[in-house]
């Protein structure tokens, strides 16, 4: 049986890596998992037969023999506790690492995700600039939140683990934006996540179906 | 060992049960644990003692033996590994749970967060009044796509799971705006999920904390 997701036909970032099957292409990749690709063109996105693998009309998803995921933070969770590597053996570093995949999700990402609505839904609205430096001033207490818990270690707890993939995730939506310039600690740790063999192998499967 | 959560000294929604500690609260409830609680005055959140619990300086935290947790998702997920009643027993209807968990805080909770901050930190702004609709129609998107997933079971998948903790509490966040009032299916569903004796534990144990 072949673990198959699903990604944008063509991702609306044209291939720079921040939509969400990248997150999970690494998780697998960090497996040692081969997968399959089904690419969903964008119109196709909300028709039932897509709705019936993702409530929400989204990507990724995942399918292994009889189990359909959906939810980015689930399947590379999923992964995680089926192969070696992403998870530590130890039970409370086990818990810690999943409590910072939560909070790359819950409380890190969403006031990126204001960022990214008021770019895009609400661009042309009169009101958008004069909003922006509120959202990167919360977005930025957040970071300066993380980068102080991060201090000088390599990633957040111990070795490398999900928590790491999907924070490393998160904090690459920022980079175009120059945020990360004033948390160097931060943009390190973005460096490290992203210079690791796998997240490259995942970074260039996506790129390939975007400049295909 | 006790376990022992942190909460509010005082919760901003006066005893409403919006705050984060009754999910977890709850949970502990349907695991039948006993919990001891700390509260935290607001103005200790950003103090080295919480940080160090709580990186982003919020609540609630757990506190199990030498175990530390934050993140609420992490910390009902951590709960309903370790006792029956939260997550199914099949593998693959356990994955599809902790699915629904992420979904609630990853993809359903956002756009309601949005609306909490456009009323809370930018409600003095001369936008704001325009923009609540713009908000109020991404959440109703997402409430429409989960009630016709959710239809006429009475849970998201098979019996009730941590999922259903998780997402039934974000949506309770909507109940004072009226909004589920046009998806009486996710209304009925709240409803059900509020009937839970563990439920009306976790919510009563919160008020007491706010109205003594």
């Amino acid at each position: 049986m072949t673990i198959t997701i699903t990604a944008f036909d063509r991702s609306p970032d044209g291939g720079k890596g921040l939509a969400r099957d990248t997150r999970v292409r690494w998780a697998l990749e960090e497996a040692g998992q081969a997968y399959d690709v089904r690419l969903v063109p964008f119109e196709a996105m909300k028709e039932p037969a897509h709705l019936a693998l993702h409530p929400f009309g989204q990507i990724p998803t995942y399918e292994d023999g009889d189990l359909r995921l959906f939810e980015t933070g689930a399947i590379v969770l999923h992964i995680a506790e089926r192969h070696a590597g992403l998870l530590p053996e130890d039970a409370n570093a086990r818990a810690r690492a999943i409590a910072w995949m939560f909070a790359a999700v819950s409380t890190v990402e969403p006031p990126i995700l204001e960022m990214v609505v008021a770019r895009f839904l609400e661009g042309d609205r009169p009101w958008t600039a004069r909003r922006k430096p509120l959202i990167a001033a919360r977005i930025d207490e957040r970071l300066g939140q993380l980068s102080r818990r991060l201090g000088d270690a390599d990633w957040l707890d111990g070795a490398f683990s999900a928590g790491d993939l999907m924070m490393v995730s998160v904090l690459l939506r920022l980079r175009m934006s120059g945020m990360l310039e004033a948390h160097p600690i931060l943009g390190d740790y973005v460096a490290r996540g992203e210079a690791r063999p796998a997240y490259r192998r995942a970074f260039d499967a996506q790129l390939a179906v975007n400049t295909r």
